[in-house]
């Protein structure tokens, strides 16, 4: 075997229904050791029915069954669980990191929890009750209670020797925690100082004591800004100075994929979906949308009121109804640009409340460029479809107008939305197209009348 | 000092600016140290003028100096740098980690480069020349060549000890890489696999040999995708078997920050900006988003082409005319909302081409639930506005064709892109809406001459 090999995904079973299938518990094993680490995994379980899981289920060892459990989504984890009897359930959720246990139970039969607890060794069985009581999007819900603590007092050596005693068992070394006889946190050592430290250097001596920490009821996404924010590998989870748990590095980036998520589906103009897309079922793919639809709806039917207002002109000018969806399409697309680039850059910390200046008066100038190429390219169109001077006149003013407006809309409304505490990923392209839209057509017909 | 103290922000000037105009240079420094970890830095150093930088630079002592470079986006660590002489800019450089060096050469004033790399200290200007030579984007861009090497041979106690020696220097010490006399990378072992093991074992036999790495034009891209798919803490680059450099997992997260951002920005209908928002220029802004909307215009201008075509069914019934905005408006809804889920499910890898089938269902199904509830709504609205009942019935029944459309559109579209191997991001919220607004108009003005 070539030192330089990759992990080849050929050489396991192709599929893993037909490894199910044909019984194969070889195959089924090689699947779980060599595929699960890959992100299709969680298409090629669900694809599963339940009957076939179940099969599945039976076909691996206790360790194989840890090792799915540990990289299936929770859902899915709770899943497979579900199908296990107690005293099975209890032994392998025993042998999980607590915190992926707790994330398990917390999506299982909430029925079963008491039975399982009590059926769990009494040692892992306390650390799960510990972590199950928080709140799943709070820091004690991400947190996990396997870091590595020492007393203060020891020297480097001693705590290395004590890592190799209890690291195996521990989600995270990066970091050891020193901890008094009463859980106080004093500090933290980083494992790379330790091992650059002289063997014989008390941990003191070099353990920070400026500690970033966060309370078990902090919202992830703080949890999580402060973790980029520091540079951290970890972060501890403080109540009243006892370490309760630590929230890690990959935890966390979990937390901004699924942030990151939901601003793409707010956008997009939906509600989040809380699970992975290929999972969610019509029904709820309809619940999470239809809101904002109606909403939208509403707020759009305002264009009939404005167009029927204007029945008369239109009467008159029927070529005026020609530009309708060109000259409110082109706000609708300005307006989208600037709010999902400005959405990102607050999501990201560039652009604050302060900057509302700064962000309008760059976009009023951007506008104003815009405008003017539009303009000209509006006019050219509106003579080619033969409707007169004067009409185009008035398509290359309103279109001109209706750029400098959206971008002010765009500019304005997601800082304004901060303001009011509201997440401004709501200021969704399909809302900001709504918005121009209704006020669009006022401004083409207002210049209409004017002009003809 | 409290120990649990978070780094308190209003310990230290309130504004870098003020600092620096009072020539208060023991303020500045503690803003380097306590400031620019914090993701508000950019926006502040960015608020400086050229000599107000200049003067900053001026006020620091080569560490503070030093911090300051790394921390800094690579086009304002550039942009200090090129503010001092040569030997000062080479002192620095040398002191910063080889790739960060890179970074900053690679943004800094280019024919300056081979001044500055010959006043370097020859070792240090070697590790940079060696790193310089890749294009950013690359897995070689990106690498550092500060790792932890040790020949195979040495037991876990000897391999601690030279990380003793030399850990201080390296990016990460997480992995440590076993290299031949030959440069020929043999394996890799863990941090935390050196720490649990005996101190005698040689480290052949718990050295890692089945690698994933990638070579130095691996896409960057791909080296982050490889980095999550296989939770790595960061990952080789290899060259004819030869270890060249490393990639580290904070590096892989910035890739990863700014693939979302530019996801976004293709979303929002608009091409990247390569830079942060608040550092963008309007010129560059203009040039990012005017092709998208010249194209999108044109895309869009054949609506007036359809409506025109219609023109004597419009002057007939102008009230068609009212539900334009309304009908296309909700067609485009409808479809950014699934582009944009879709468009992240595919980003994050749940969902792929062979997914065609299930999901094309799934929004079906979807946009029949969808479409049932507008269509009333619509019917609804259409009676208000005092149109009579055969309008009103081609308004309901052209809306929920109109949803269906979209739905068919937004579900295939991003999959085919794909196929295509273009980036699915650019089916942007607003592609979508101008592809469904011209179809749209047809289906509505069809279903119109059946219905009137």
């Amino acid at each position: 075997m070539s030192l330089f090999e990759e992990v080849r995904v050929d050489e396991v079973p192709r599929t893993l229904r037909g490894a199910v299938a044909r019984r194969d518990s070889l195959a089924t094993r090689d699947w779980v050791g060599s595929r699960l680490a890959r992100r299709d995994r969680a298409a090629e379980i669900a694809d599963l029915t339940p009957s076939e899981l179940a099969d599945f289920a039976k076909m691996l060892d206790r360790q194989a069954l840890t090792t799915l459990l540990t990289l299936l989504p929770p859902r899915d984890a709770a899943h497979v669980l579900d199908q296990l009897d107690v005293a099975a359930a209890a032994g392998i959720l025993a042998a999980l990191a607590p915190d992926d246990a707790v994330d398990v139970l917390q999506s299982a039969h909430s029925e079963r929890l008491p039975e399982v607890l009590a059926a769990m060794e009494p040692a892992a069985a306390a650390k799960v009750r510990a972590l199950v009581r928080w709140p799943p999007d709070t820091a004690g819900g991400r947190m996990t209670s396997a870091f590595v603590a020492i007393p203060p007092g020891l020297r480097a050596d001693d705590a290395v020797a004590s890592l190799r005693r209890v690291g195996g068992e521990a989600e995270t070394i990066s970091y050891v925690y020193v901890v008094g006889s009463d859980g106080q946190l004093h500090g933290v050592l980083s494992l790379r100082g330790l091992v650059s430290s002289h063997p014989d250097t008390p941990v003191g001596q070099f353990m920070e004591t400026r500690l970033v920490s966060v309370s078990p009821l902090t919202d992830q996404e703080e949890a999580a800004r402060l973790l980029v924010e520091h540079d951290l590998l970890a972060i501890p989870v403080v109540q009243d100075g006892r370490l309760l748990g630590v929230i890690t590095a990959d935890d966390i980036a979990d937390v901004i994929e699924e942030e990151t998520t939901e601003d793409f589906s707010r956008l997009g103009g939906s509600q989040p979906l809380d699970m992975p897309y290929l999972q969610a079922s019509p029904t709820l793919l309809w619940r999470k949308r239809v809101l904002w639809l109606l909403a939208l709806f509403v707020a759009e039917a305002y264009t009939g009121t404005v167009l029927r207002y204007f029945e008369s002109d239109l009467k008159e000018a029927v070529a005026l109804a020609f530009f309708v969806p060109l000259l409110i399409g082109t706000g609708g697309n300005v307006g989208s640009q600037i709010v999902t680039t400005l959405v990102r850059a607050m999501a990201v910390g560039g652009v604050r409340l302060a900057d509302v200046v700064r962000v309008v008066r760059k976009e009023a100038t951007t506008g104003l460029l815009l405008a003017a190429v539009l303009a000209i390219v509006a006019f050219g169109r509106a003579l080619v479809l033969r409707v007169g001077y004067d009409v185009s006149t008035v398509v290359a003013v309103a279109i001109a107008a209706i750029v400098l407006w959206a971008s002010f809309v765009g500019a304005v409304l997601p800082l304004l939305l901060r303001t009011l505490r509201v997440d401004p990923a709501v200021v969704s392209a399909p809302l900001i197209t709504t918005l121009v839209d209704g006020t669009g057509l006022l401004i083409y017909f207002a210049i209409a009348r004017l002009i003809l």
